[in-house]
Protein backbone atom coordinates (compact mmCIF):
# COMPACT_ATOMS: atom_id res chain seq x y z
CA UNK A 1 0.00 0.00 0.00
CA UNK A 2 1.51 3.20 -1.07
CA UNK A 3 1.46 6.82 0.29
CA UNK A 4 0.94 5.80 4.09
CA UNK A 5 0.23 9.16 5.38
CA UNK A 6 1.55 9.71 8.79
CA UNK A 7 1.10 13.59 9.39
CA UNK A 8 -0.88 15.76 11.64
CA UNK A 9 -0.10 18.06 9.22
CA UNK A 10 -1.38 16.50 5.90
CA UNK A 11 -4.55 18.49 4.31
CA UNK A 12 -7.45 16.13 4.46
CA UNK A 13 -6.36 15.11 8.47
CA UNK A 14 -6.78 18.84 9.26
CA UNK A 15 -9.77 19.18 7.52
CA UNK A 16 -11.21 16.01 9.23
CA UNK A 17 -10.58 17.54 13.16
CA UNK A 18 -11.61 20.68 12.30
CA UNK A 19 -15.38 19.24 10.77
CA UNK A 20 -15.01 17.05 13.74
CA UNK A 21 -14.73 19.90 16.56
CA UNK A 22 -16.47 22.74 15.08
CA UNK A 23 -20.17 23.53 14.00
CA UNK A 24 -19.16 26.99 12.42
CA UNK A 25 -16.42 24.54 9.79
CA UNK A 26 -18.88 21.87 9.19
CA UNK A 27 -21.30 24.86 8.30
CA UNK A 28 -18.68 26.46 6.19
CA UNK A 29 -17.47 23.06 4.29
CA UNK A 30 -20.73 22.14 4.25
CA UNK A 31 -19.47 18.81 5.37
CA UNK A 32 -19.34 16.38 8.24
CA UNK A 33 -18.04 13.53 9.47
CA UNK A 34 -18.40 9.58 10.42
CA UNK A 35 -16.15 7.00 12.50
CA UNK A 36 -16.93 4.04 13.01
CA UNK A 37 -17.03 0.59 10.71
CA UNK A 38 -21.02 0.11 10.90
CA UNK A 39 -22.03 3.96 10.29
CA UNK A 40 -19.38 3.98 7.47
CA UNK A 41 -21.24 0.89 6.00
CA UNK A 42 -24.47 2.28 6.63
CA UNK A 43 -23.54 5.72 4.76
CA UNK A 44 -21.79 4.27 1.71
CA UNK A 45 -25.04 1.60 1.46
CA UNK A 46 -27.48 4.84 1.56
CA UNK A 47 -25.73 6.28 -1.23
CA UNK A 48 -25.03 9.20 1.34
CA UNK A 49 -22.10 11.70 -0.41
CA UNK A 50 -18.81 10.62 1.38
CA UNK A 51 -16.22 12.49 -0.01
CA UNK A 52 -13.26 11.09 1.46
CA UNK A 53 -12.95 7.47 3.69
CA UNK A 54 -9.54 7.58 5.65
CA UNK A 55 -8.56 4.41 7.12
CA UNK A 56 -5.81 3.11 8.95
CA UNK A 57 -3.29 0.20 7.88
CA UNK A 58 -4.60 -2.07 10.16
CA UNK A 59 -8.58 -1.36 9.46
CA UNK A 60 -7.40 -1.75 5.69
CA UNK A 61 -6.07 -5.24 6.35
CA UNK A 62 -8.96 -6.24 8.49
CA UNK A 63 -12.11 -4.80 7.22
CA UNK A 64 -10.93 -4.34 3.72
CA UNK A 65 -14.10 -5.16 2.05
CA UNK A 66 -15.47 -1.78 2.60
CA UNK A 67 -12.46 -0.96 -0.47
CA UNK A 68 -14.50 -2.82 -2.86
CA UNK A 69 -17.67 -1.01 -2.32
CA UNK A 70 -18.26 0.94 -4.95
CA UNK A 71 -16.31 4.47 -3.88
CA UNK A 72 -15.96 6.22 -7.16
CA UNK A 73 -16.37 9.82 -6.07
CA UNK A 74 -15.05 9.40 -2.89
CA UNK A 75 -11.13 9.76 -2.22
CA UNK A 76 -10.01 6.46 0.02
CA UNK A 77 -6.71 7.85 1.90
CA UNK A 78 -4.77 4.88 4.51
CA UNK A 79 -2.83 6.36 7.21
CA UNK A 80 -0.49 5.53 9.88
CA UNK A 81 -2.10 3.62 12.89
CA UNK A 82 -0.63 6.57 15.18
CA UNK A 83 -2.62 8.88 12.84
CA UNK A 84 -5.84 7.40 13.38
CA UNK A 85 -5.39 6.72 17.71
CA UNK A 86 -5.10 10.58 17.10
CA UNK A 87 -7.94 11.98 15.40
CA UNK A 88 -10.32 8.85 17.08
CA UNK A 89 -13.32 10.14 19.26
CA UNK A 90 -12.65 7.05 21.11
CA UNK A 91 -9.57 4.94 23.04
CA UNK A 92 -10.59 1.97 21.15
CA UNK A 93 -11.40 3.24 17.94
CA UNK A 94 -11.58 0.64 14.72
CA UNK A 95 -9.90 3.16 12.73
CA UNK A 96 -12.37 4.07 9.96
CA UNK A 97 -13.07 7.47 9.23
CA UNK A 98 -15.12 9.42 6.63
CA UNK A 99 -15.96 12.91 5.38
CA UNK A 100 -19.57 13.41 3.88
CA UNK A 101 -20.91 16.07 2.43
CA UNK A 102 -24.21 17.68 4.64
CA UNK A 103 -27.65 17.37 2.23
CA UNK A 104 -28.52 20.18 0.40
CA UNK A 105 -31.40 21.57 2.72
CA UNK A 106 -34.76 20.52 1.21
CA UNK A 107 -38.34 20.31 1.88
CA UNK A 108 -39.64 17.58 3.61
CA UNK A 109 -41.97 16.33 0.86
CA UNK A 110 -45.29 15.95 3.48
CA UNK A 111 -47.73 13.09 2.81
CA UNK A 112 -51.11 12.68 3.21
CA UNK A 113 -51.30 10.67 5.97
CA UNK A 114 -48.03 11.30 7.10
CA UNK A 115 -46.22 11.14 10.62
CA UNK A 116 -43.79 13.70 11.64
CA UNK A 117 -42.15 14.97 14.59
CA UNK A 118 -40.35 18.21 15.04
CA UNK A 119 -37.87 18.61 18.05
CA UNK A 120 -37.93 22.49 19.02
CA UNK A 121 -35.03 23.40 21.01
CA UNK A 122 -33.86 19.79 22.17
CA UNK A 123 -30.22 20.12 23.31
CA UNK A 124 -29.10 16.80 23.92
CA UNK A 125 -27.11 14.75 20.95
CA UNK A 126 -27.57 11.51 22.46
CA UNK A 127 -31.47 12.37 23.01
CA UNK A 128 -31.60 13.76 19.73
CA UNK A 129 -30.14 10.42 17.99
CA UNK A 130 -32.14 8.01 20.12
CA UNK A 131 -35.39 10.13 19.07
CA UNK A 132 -34.34 9.73 15.39
CA UNK A 133 -33.10 6.23 15.69
CA UNK A 134 -36.30 5.41 17.16
CA UNK A 135 -38.34 7.27 14.12
CA UNK A 136 -36.58 5.13 11.62
CA UNK A 137 -37.41 1.73 13.51
CA UNK A 138 -41.67 2.83 14.01
CA UNK A 139 -41.84 4.38 10.25
CA UNK A 140 -41.93 8.34 11.09
CA UNK A 141 -42.10 9.81 7.94
CA UNK A 142 -39.83 12.68 8.56
CA UNK A 143 -38.04 15.13 11.15
CA UNK A 144 -38.15 18.69 11.61
CA UNK A 145 -35.34 20.10 14.09
CA UNK A 146 -35.54 23.98 14.78
CA UNK A 147 -33.95 25.24 17.33
CA UNK A 148 -32.17 22.37 18.29
CA UNK A 149 -28.94 20.93 18.71
CA UNK A 150 -26.23 20.42 15.88
CA UNK A 151 -27.52 17.60 13.42
CA UNK A 152 -24.07 16.95 12.01
CA UNK A 153 -22.31 16.65 15.68
CA UNK A 154 -20.52 13.53 15.85
CA UNK A 155 -22.31 12.54 19.09
CA UNK A 156 -25.72 12.67 17.31
CA UNK A 157 -24.51 11.62 14.13
CA UNK A 158 -23.28 8.47 16.13
CA UNK A 159 -26.32 8.21 18.36
CA UNK A 160 -28.40 7.85 15.17
CA UNK A 161 -26.73 4.28 14.42
CA UNK A 162 -27.25 4.91 11.11
CA UNK A 163 -30.57 6.23 10.99
CA UNK A 164 -29.57 9.32 9.76
CA UNK A 165 -29.19 8.12 6.22
CA UNK A 166 -32.73 6.74 6.35
CA UNK A 167 -34.48 9.03 7.68
CA UNK A 168 -35.96 12.19 5.78
CA UNK A 169 -34.45 15.89 7.97
CA UNK A 170 -35.77 19.15 7.79
CA UNK A 171 -34.09 21.86 9.67
CA UNK A 172 -35.78 24.98 10.13
CA UNK A 173 -35.15 27.33 12.65
CA UNK A 174 -37.61 29.95 12.07
CA UNK A 175 -40.74 28.94 13.65
CA UNK A 176 -43.03 31.41 11.37
CA UNK A 177 -41.58 29.92 8.75
CA UNK A 178 -42.13 26.88 10.32
CA UNK A 179 -45.77 27.08 11.15
CA UNK A 180 -46.61 28.47 7.44
CA UNK A 181 -45.03 25.64 5.65
CA UNK A 182 -46.72 23.01 7.96
CA UNK A 183 -50.46 25.29 7.75
CA UNK A 184 -49.83 25.10 3.85
CA UNK A 185 -49.42 21.32 3.69
CA UNK A 186 -52.55 20.88 5.97
CA UNK A 187 -50.77 19.24 9.27
CA UNK A 188 -52.25 18.93 12.32
CA UNK A 189 -49.60 19.89 15.14
CA UNK A 190 -49.85 18.56 19.03
CA UNK A 191 -47.52 19.85 21.54
CA UNK A 192 -45.86 17.37 23.79
CA UNK A 193 -46.61 19.25 26.99
CA UNK A 194 -46.40 17.56 31.04
CA UNK A 195 -50.35 18.69 31.75
CA UNK A 196 -52.95 16.64 33.67
CA UNK A 197 -55.20 18.73 31.64
CA UNK A 198 -53.52 18.07 28.04
CA UNK A 199 -54.99 15.44 25.55
CA UNK A 200 -53.70 12.02 26.72
CA UNK A 201 -51.66 10.32 23.68
CA UNK A 202 -53.53 7.00 24.21
CA UNK A 203 -57.20 8.49 24.54
CA UNK A 204 -57.12 10.94 21.10
CA UNK A 205 -56.68 9.74 17.64
CA UNK A 206 -54.00 10.52 14.97
CA UNK A 207 -55.30 10.77 11.93
CA UNK A 208 -54.73 12.46 8.82
CA UNK A 209 -51.46 14.34 8.87
CA UNK A 210 -49.96 14.99 11.96
CA UNK A 211 -46.41 16.02 13.66
CA UNK A 212 -46.17 15.95 17.00
CA UNK A 213 -43.72 19.17 19.10
CA UNK A 214 -41.11 17.93 21.85
CA UNK A 215 -39.51 20.99 23.49
CA UNK A 216 -36.52 21.23 25.51
CA UNK A 217 -35.15 18.53 27.63
CA UNK A 218 -35.49 20.79 31.13
CA UNK A 219 -38.21 23.54 30.07
CA UNK A 220 -40.38 21.64 28.05
CA UNK A 221 -41.83 23.80 24.77
CA UNK A 222 -42.24 27.42 25.10
CA UNK A 223 -45.77 28.39 25.79
CA UNK A 224 -45.90 30.79 23.04
CA UNK A 225 -45.29 27.44 20.54
CA UNK A 226 -47.35 24.95 22.37
CA UNK A 227 -50.19 27.67 21.90
CA UNK A 228 -49.46 27.79 18.60
CA UNK A 229 -50.16 23.96 17.89
CA UNK A 230 -53.39 22.62 16.85
CA UNK A 231 -53.54 20.96 20.22
CA UNK A 232 -51.46 19.60 23.74
CA UNK A 233 -51.13 16.16 24.00
CA UNK A 234 -49.80 14.32 27.20
CA UNK A 235 -48.28 10.84 28.48
CA UNK A 236 -49.80 9.83 31.95
CA UNK A 237 -47.58 9.93 34.73
CA UNK A 238 -46.93 8.93 37.95
CA UNK A 239 -47.46 11.61 40.19
CA UNK A 240 -43.87 10.78 41.96
CA UNK A 241 -41.56 11.55 39.40
CA UNK A 242 -41.18 14.90 37.25
CA UNK A 243 -41.00 13.58 34.19
CA UNK A 244 -39.52 11.18 31.33
CA UNK A 245 -36.86 11.66 29.83
CA UNK A 246 -37.22 13.61 26.91
CA UNK A 247 -36.28 10.75 23.95
CA UNK A 248 -38.35 7.99 26.13
CA UNK A 249 -41.15 10.24 26.12
CA UNK A 250 -40.50 11.27 22.76
CA UNK A 251 -40.53 7.51 21.91
CA UNK A 252 -43.73 6.68 23.54
CA UNK A 253 -45.54 9.39 21.84
CA UNK A 254 -43.84 8.22 18.24
CA UNK A 255 -45.11 4.34 19.29
CA UNK A 256 -48.52 6.02 19.61
CA UNK A 257 -48.65 8.39 16.05
CA UNK A 258 -47.47 5.67 14.35
CA UNK A 259 -48.98 2.44 15.36
CA UNK A 260 -52.15 2.43 13.33
CA UNK B 1 -17.14 23.82 61.24
CA UNK B 2 -14.83 21.26 63.05
CA UNK B 3 -13.00 18.23 62.01
CA UNK B 4 -12.97 18.58 58.62
CA UNK B 5 -11.47 15.42 56.77
CA UNK B 6 -8.43 15.97 54.18
CA UNK B 7 -6.66 13.26 54.33
CA UNK B 8 -7.65 10.07 51.62
CA UNK B 9 -6.84 7.55 54.47
CA UNK B 10 -9.53 8.43 56.38
CA UNK B 11 -11.72 5.08 56.73
CA UNK B 12 -14.80 6.38 55.50
CA UNK B 13 -13.21 7.38 52.39
CA UNK B 14 -11.46 4.32 52.07
CA UNK B 15 -14.92 2.41 51.76
CA UNK B 16 -16.86 4.87 50.16
CA UNK B 17 -13.80 4.03 47.10
CA UNK B 18 -14.23 0.93 47.60
CA UNK B 19 -17.82 0.66 47.23
CA UNK B 20 -17.69 2.78 43.98
CA UNK B 21 -15.55 0.70 42.12
CA UNK B 22 -16.24 -2.92 43.32
CA UNK B 23 -19.51 -4.69 43.31
CA UNK B 24 -17.73 -7.34 45.13
CA UNK B 25 -16.95 -4.94 48.02
CA UNK B 26 -20.73 -3.74 48.09
CA UNK B 27 -22.05 -7.20 48.23
CA UNK B 28 -19.90 -7.40 50.88
CA UNK B 29 -20.44 -4.81 53.25
CA UNK B 30 -24.56 -4.99 51.91
CA UNK B 31 -23.58 -0.90 51.28
CA UNK B 32 -23.86 1.08 47.82
CA UNK B 33 -22.98 5.28 46.98
CA UNK B 34 -24.75 7.78 46.17
CA UNK B 35 -23.11 11.29 44.56
CA UNK B 36 -25.57 13.98 43.72
CA UNK B 37 -27.63 16.43 45.55
CA UNK B 38 -30.65 15.44 43.84
CA UNK B 39 -30.10 11.63 44.57
CA UNK B 40 -29.58 11.89 48.10
CA UNK B 41 -32.21 14.49 48.43
CA UNK B 42 -34.44 11.58 47.12
CA UNK B 43 -32.85 8.77 49.23
CA UNK B 44 -33.56 11.21 52.44
CA UNK B 45 -37.11 11.77 50.98
CA UNK B 46 -37.66 7.99 50.34
CA UNK B 47 -36.50 7.36 53.57
CA UNK B 48 -33.40 5.11 52.30
CA UNK B 49 -31.22 4.07 55.24
CA UNK B 50 -28.10 6.34 54.20
CA UNK B 51 -25.52 5.21 56.47
CA UNK B 52 -22.81 7.90 56.31
CA UNK B 53 -23.95 11.85 54.28
CA UNK B 54 -20.16 13.17 53.12
CA UNK B 55 -20.03 16.55 52.25
CA UNK B 56 -17.38 19.08 50.92
CA UNK B 57 -17.37 22.07 53.15
CA UNK B 58 -18.21 23.95 49.66
CA UNK B 59 -21.19 22.02 49.42
CA UNK B 60 -21.79 22.48 53.16
CA UNK B 61 -22.14 25.95 52.78
CA UNK B 62 -23.95 26.09 49.70
CA UNK B 63 -26.51 23.17 49.82
CA UNK B 64 -26.78 23.28 53.93
CA UNK B 65 -30.61 22.30 53.90
CA UNK B 66 -29.54 19.04 53.17
CA UNK B 67 -28.47 19.16 56.43
CA UNK B 68 -31.45 19.91 57.74
CA UNK B 69 -33.08 16.70 56.90
CA UNK B 70 -33.92 14.50 59.52
CA UNK B 71 -30.89 12.34 59.44
CA UNK B 72 -30.95 10.59 62.80
CA UNK B 73 -29.19 7.65 61.78
CA UNK B 74 -27.12 9.10 59.38
CA UNK B 75 -22.97 9.78 60.77
CA UNK B 76 -22.51 13.42 58.58
CA UNK B 77 -18.76 13.83 57.47
CA UNK B 78 -17.59 17.25 56.14
CA UNK B 79 -14.13 16.66 54.01
CA UNK B 80 -12.55 19.01 52.38
CA UNK B 81 -12.78 20.32 48.74
CA UNK B 82 -10.01 18.73 47.08
CA UNK B 83 -10.91 15.76 48.70
CA UNK B 84 -14.19 15.99 47.37
CA UNK B 85 -12.76 16.17 43.87
CA UNK B 86 -10.42 13.23 44.63
CA UNK B 87 -13.63 10.66 45.10
CA UNK B 88 -16.28 12.37 42.51
CA UNK B 89 -17.05 10.53 39.31
CA UNK B 90 -17.43 13.67 37.47
CA UNK B 91 -14.85 16.91 36.97
CA UNK B 92 -18.06 18.80 38.05
CA UNK B 93 -18.96 17.20 40.99
CA UNK B 94 -21.35 18.97 43.33
CA UNK B 95 -19.73 17.68 46.55
CA UNK B 96 -22.71 15.96 48.05
CA UNK B 97 -21.81 12.08 48.52
CA UNK B 98 -23.38 9.25 50.57
CA UNK B 99 -23.63 5.47 51.56
CA UNK B 100 -26.67 3.76 51.71
CA UNK B 101 -27.04 0.11 52.88
CA UNK B 102 -28.51 -2.22 50.45
CA UNK B 103 -32.27 -3.20 50.99
CA UNK B 104 -32.46 -6.82 52.53
CA UNK B 105 -33.43 -9.17 49.37
CA UNK B 106 -36.95 -9.62 49.81
CA UNK B 107 -40.30 -11.11 47.68
CA UNK B 108 -42.08 -8.20 45.48
CA UNK B 109 -45.58 -8.12 46.86
CA UNK B 110 -47.07 -9.71 43.53
CA UNK B 111 -50.63 -8.35 43.35
CA UNK B 112 -53.67 -9.28 41.19
CA UNK B 113 -53.15 -6.90 38.63
CA UNK B 114 -49.81 -5.82 38.62
CA UNK B 115 -47.62 -5.01 35.83
CA UNK B 116 -43.85 -6.32 36.23
CA UNK B 117 -40.90 -6.22 33.85
CA UNK B 118 -38.31 -8.56 34.22
CA UNK B 119 -34.72 -7.80 33.34
CA UNK B 120 -33.11 -11.26 31.90
CA UNK B 121 -29.00 -10.45 31.00
CA UNK B 122 -29.36 -6.67 30.53
CA UNK B 123 -25.98 -5.73 30.76
CA UNK B 124 -25.44 -2.07 29.87
CA UNK B 125 -26.26 -0.23 33.32
CA UNK B 126 -27.44 3.45 31.45
CA UNK B 127 -30.22 1.40 29.91
CA UNK B 128 -31.03 -0.66 33.17
CA UNK B 129 -31.27 2.76 35.05
CA UNK B 130 -33.27 4.46 31.97
CA UNK B 131 -36.02 1.37 32.47
CA UNK B 132 -36.05 1.83 36.00
CA UNK B 133 -36.89 5.42 35.47
CA UNK B 134 -39.49 5.31 33.10
CA UNK B 135 -41.11 2.07 35.07
CA UNK B 136 -41.37 4.74 37.87
CA UNK B 137 -42.94 7.01 35.74
CA UNK B 138 -45.54 4.68 34.13
CA UNK B 139 -46.56 3.21 37.41
CA UNK B 140 -44.82 -0.48 36.70
CA UNK B 141 -45.56 -2.26 40.07
CA UNK B 142 -42.16 -3.46 40.34
CA UNK B 143 -39.18 -4.97 38.47
CA UNK B 144 -37.37 -8.32 38.75
CA UNK B 145 -33.35 -8.33 37.59
CA UNK B 146 -32.22 -11.73 36.67
CA UNK B 147 -28.40 -12.26 35.31
CA UNK B 148 -28.33 -8.19 34.37
CA UNK B 149 -25.57 -5.78 35.69
CA UNK B 150 -25.49 -5.05 39.14
CA UNK B 151 -28.55 -2.42 40.52
CA UNK B 152 -26.26 -1.02 42.70
CA UNK B 153 -23.31 0.27 40.64
CA UNK B 154 -22.84 3.89 40.58
CA UNK B 155 -23.98 4.20 36.96
CA UNK B 156 -27.18 2.30 37.41
CA UNK B 157 -27.57 4.59 40.27
CA UNK B 158 -27.53 7.85 38.39
CA UNK B 159 -29.84 7.08 35.56
CA UNK B 160 -32.60 5.66 37.60
CA UNK B 161 -32.77 9.73 38.87
CA UNK B 162 -34.10 8.82 42.11
CA UNK B 163 -36.03 6.34 40.96
CA UNK B 164 -34.38 3.02 42.51
CA UNK B 165 -35.73 4.61 45.97
CA UNK B 166 -39.21 4.51 44.49
CA UNK B 167 -39.72 1.29 42.55
CA UNK B 168 -39.71 -2.46 43.91
CA UNK B 169 -37.11 -4.36 42.72
CA UNK B 170 -36.12 -7.83 43.15
CA UNK B 171 -33.01 -9.64 42.04
CA UNK B 172 -33.74 -13.06 41.48
CA UNK B 173 -30.65 -14.73 39.32
CA UNK B 174 -32.07 -18.30 39.63
CA UNK B 175 -34.10 -18.45 36.45
CA UNK B 176 -36.17 -21.41 37.97
CA UNK B 177 -37.09 -19.67 41.08
CA UNK B 178 -38.01 -17.22 39.12
CA UNK B 179 -40.62 -18.93 36.69
CA UNK B 180 -41.15 -20.99 39.74
CA UNK B 181 -42.16 -17.99 41.53
CA UNK B 182 -44.25 -16.08 38.44
CA UNK B 183 -46.00 -19.28 38.20
CA UNK B 184 -46.75 -19.71 41.66
CA UNK B 185 -48.60 -16.22 42.02
CA UNK B 186 -50.23 -17.05 38.76
CA UNK B 187 -48.67 -14.43 36.33
CA UNK B 188 -49.02 -14.34 32.73
CA UNK B 189 -44.80 -13.77 31.03
CA UNK B 190 -44.41 -12.87 27.68
CA UNK B 191 -41.23 -12.80 26.22
CA UNK B 192 -40.16 -9.43 24.34
CA UNK B 193 -39.01 -10.72 20.90
CA UNK B 194 -37.80 -9.07 17.50
CA UNK B 195 -39.81 -11.73 15.42
CA UNK B 196 -42.32 -10.83 12.88
CA UNK B 197 -44.19 -14.01 13.73
CA UNK B 198 -44.79 -12.92 17.71
CA UNK B 199 -47.79 -11.26 18.93
CA UNK B 200 -48.20 -7.20 18.23
CA UNK B 201 -47.81 -5.43 21.54
CA UNK B 202 -50.76 -3.52 20.37
CA UNK B 203 -52.96 -6.02 19.20
CA UNK B 204 -52.76 -8.32 22.33
CA UNK B 205 -54.67 -7.16 25.75
CA UNK B 206 -52.46 -6.75 28.80
CA UNK B 207 -55.13 -8.09 31.34
CA UNK B 208 -54.67 -9.44 34.76
CA UNK B 209 -51.22 -10.00 36.51
CA UNK B 210 -49.02 -9.51 33.76
CA UNK B 211 -44.93 -10.01 33.18
CA UNK B 212 -42.68 -9.12 30.30
CA UNK B 213 -39.38 -9.92 30.75
CA UNK B 214 -36.71 -8.31 28.18
CA UNK B 215 -33.57 -9.50 27.34
CA UNK B 216 -29.96 -9.09 26.43
CA UNK B 217 -28.98 -5.54 24.38
CA UNK B 218 -27.13 -7.83 21.68
CA UNK B 219 -28.48 -11.08 21.54
CA UNK B 220 -32.07 -10.81 22.90
CA UNK B 221 -33.33 -13.94 25.64
CA UNK B 222 -31.89 -17.02 25.36
CA UNK B 223 -34.60 -19.07 23.23
CA UNK B 224 -35.11 -21.33 26.09
CA UNK B 225 -36.03 -18.55 28.05
CA UNK B 226 -38.99 -17.26 25.63
CA UNK B 227 -40.28 -20.88 25.54
CA UNK B 228 -40.40 -20.80 29.22
CA UNK B 229 -42.64 -17.55 28.44
CA UNK B 230 -46.57 -18.36 28.43
CA UNK B 231 -46.08 -16.32 24.59
CA UNK B 232 -43.86 -14.13 22.50
CA UNK B 233 -44.48 -10.20 21.94
CA UNK B 234 -42.89 -8.16 20.01
CA UNK B 235 -42.99 -4.41 18.18
CA UNK B 236 -43.66 -4.30 15.35
CA UNK B 237 -40.73 -2.06 13.25
CA UNK B 238 -39.28 -1.22 9.26
CA UNK B 239 -37.67 -3.58 7.35
CA UNK B 240 -34.51 -1.70 7.66
CA UNK B 241 -33.21 -1.26 11.46
CA UNK B 242 -32.16 -4.33 13.29
CA UNK B 243 -33.89 -3.04 16.50
CA UNK B 244 -34.73 -0.34 19.04
CA UNK B 245 -32.40 0.61 21.68
CA UNK B 246 -33.19 -1.76 24.28
CA UNK B 247 -34.18 0.71 26.98
CA UNK B 248 -36.51 2.81 24.13
CA UNK B 249 -37.96 -1.14 23.30
CA UNK B 250 -38.53 -1.30 27.26
CA UNK B 251 -40.53 1.72 27.55
CA UNK B 252 -42.60 1.54 24.45
CA UNK B 253 -43.64 -2.24 25.85
CA UNK B 254 -43.73 -0.79 29.28
CA UNK B 255 -46.80 1.92 27.75
CA UNK B 256 -48.48 -0.85 26.36
CA UNK B 257 -48.41 -2.78 29.50
CA UNK B 258 -49.38 -0.14 32.11
CA UNK B 259 -52.08 2.20 30.09
CA UNK B 260 -55.02 0.74 30.66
Amino acid sequence: MNNIITSKDNPVIKLYQKLSSSKKERLQYGLFVLEGLRIVEDAVKEHADLTHLIITERAAEKDGSLLQADLRDTKVIVISNELGSRIASTDSTQGIFAICRIPESRRLLIKGNGRYIVLFGLQDPGNAGMIIRTADALGVDGIIMSGSCDLYSPKVIRSTMGSVFRTEILIENDADELFRYLAENGVVTSAAVIDKDADTISSIGFSGCQAVFIGNEGNGLPAEISARCTRRITIPMNGTINSLNAAMAAGIIMWELTKN
